[in-house]
């Protein structure tokens, strides 16, 4: 492995590996019940501006704009933590949801489980 | 919305939205302990023999390959649970690992907190 990703791993400097169009994956866990909310993206600036305002902050890959999450529907999410992986290329925001994390207005984005090859709602 | 669109998010058929490459972002989190163990993507037959065998298999973007997690480290994950999001372009994997999901020897890929900009090892 090249030095480069070795320190990528080990290190303490925060490098995000953004793909080609600038972003990272970030997913969301509800950090009371540690159910996997959504799963989202972010350019630098929706990194910036989680870390600086505790609020989770996106970038609309449909939309093509920064978006922070709530904005309209009040239903921010307070980041508790926020953690990347090894090789610096996802996310995993933990936070506190104001209200249903899903535009469907399910709790979750995840409310249907694959059964036989069929979905079926959970809960 | 579109027709197809809305039969997406609120029916009982699996239509998987693939990106460019074929591919779907999945979210492994460990069923026991809840933590977000890794992120990884499956193509169509990564999903179809990940709900046959029930044992999680991805596509490798880095490798070209299908990939079963485990194969050479032991290190499987057994799926518990497999969810799909609203608009299908995401998959939740519940599972029991065998051992450390992450290559480098951690039990997850998430070993990281960004504090102040910078990087501290989690517990």
């Amino acid at each position: 492995m090249e030095k480069n990703e070795t320190d990528r791993e080990t290190g303490n400097l925060l490098q995000p590996k953004y793909d080609s169009n600038g972003l990272i994956t970030a997913v969301v866990t509800d950090d009371s019940t540690g159910e996997l909310l959504m799963l989202a993206h972010m350019n630098a600036q929706a990194l910036q501006l989680t870390q600086e305002s505790g609020v989770a902050h996106f970038y609309s890959r449909s939309r093509q704009c920064l978006w922070k999450k709530g904005e309209t529907s009040g239903h921010i999410l307070s980041v508790t933590e926020l953690r990347i992986d090894c090789d610096q290329d996802a996310l995993w925001v933990k936070a506190m949801p104001a209200g249903p994390a899903c535009h469907t207005g399910e709790p979750s984005c995840f409310y249907r489980k694959i059964v036989d090859g069929k979905l079926e709602p959970v809960g």
